[in-house]
């Protein structure tokens, strides 16, 4: 089991993550060019990548790390973990941990002041988590969709 | 009064805002060359900005634009906002409104699927404000320091 980051060919299997997610599965997409033009989009921006957890050709848990160089905390650099998913074959193998903790890991080596990720209200289960490996629900996480 | 991109020669106004907070006090720096080199960080990423209110010479509010492209979301792209301050001098006047209504029309027209940030929940007043705006307070925003 390896933890890596993502290449192109690893796109129709984190799509899949994606939408094998009660949240996700209304907002995903059967068309993959939507996926790639994105992921040529990610590559444009140094610091942007998804890391995925691969065992054989089966990727198993995945997540977008993204480092936001910025000047506010005395120019601090922030790292932001979006769309943390595990395969539903694959729950209860501490595989999130895992990977979160690769994300951790990675911010700390690159020099990020903190890490940082919103979880919709309704994730319960995923807030305890976050609680868990250390985060702490200080801030509200406002979205407005355009 | 025009909204526009920062600059370099912004830097050391930038930090006067940024300094001019309850909660921003204790985390900034009266070293300069610490918010240059984060600025010449922020260039190396392309879609990461500040904008900025600009009277004659004086700043008048600041905010962080960072356009977020993602797999998530049939592969959106996001736009997200930081380090939002108005000059304690220039409160009551909608400078918050006005700029950040312009990181919104950006975010559109950039053709971003969603805007968000996080606001410290001791921030009342801010959480408010953005709910006016159109914002949702749909998430937790956790975050770890390193």
């Amino acid at each position: 089991m390896i933890i890596r980051e993502a290449t192109r060919a690893d796109l129709p299997a984190i799509a899949a993550l994606l939408a094998d997610d009660g949240l996700g599965r209304g907002r995903e997409s059967a068309d993959m060019s939507r996926y790639e033009q994105a992921f040529y989009r990610m590559q444009s921006q140094p610091g942007n990548v998804y890391l995925v957890i691969e065992e054989g050709t089966e990727l198993l848990a995945c997540l977008q790390y993204t480092v936001i160089h910025g000047l506010s905390r005395s120019g601090a650099s922030r790292a932001q973990v979006e769309g943390v998913r595990v395969s539903a074959n694959h729950r209860g193998k501490r595989l999130g941990e895992r990977i979160m903790q690769a994300a951790i890991d990675r911010a700390r080596q690159e020099g990020c002041a903190l890490i940082q990720l919103t979880t919709d209200r309704s994730r319960a289960d995923a807030h305890r988590f976050y609680e868990r490996l250390g985060f702490t629900a200080s801030h509200h996480g406002m979205k407005m969709n355009l």
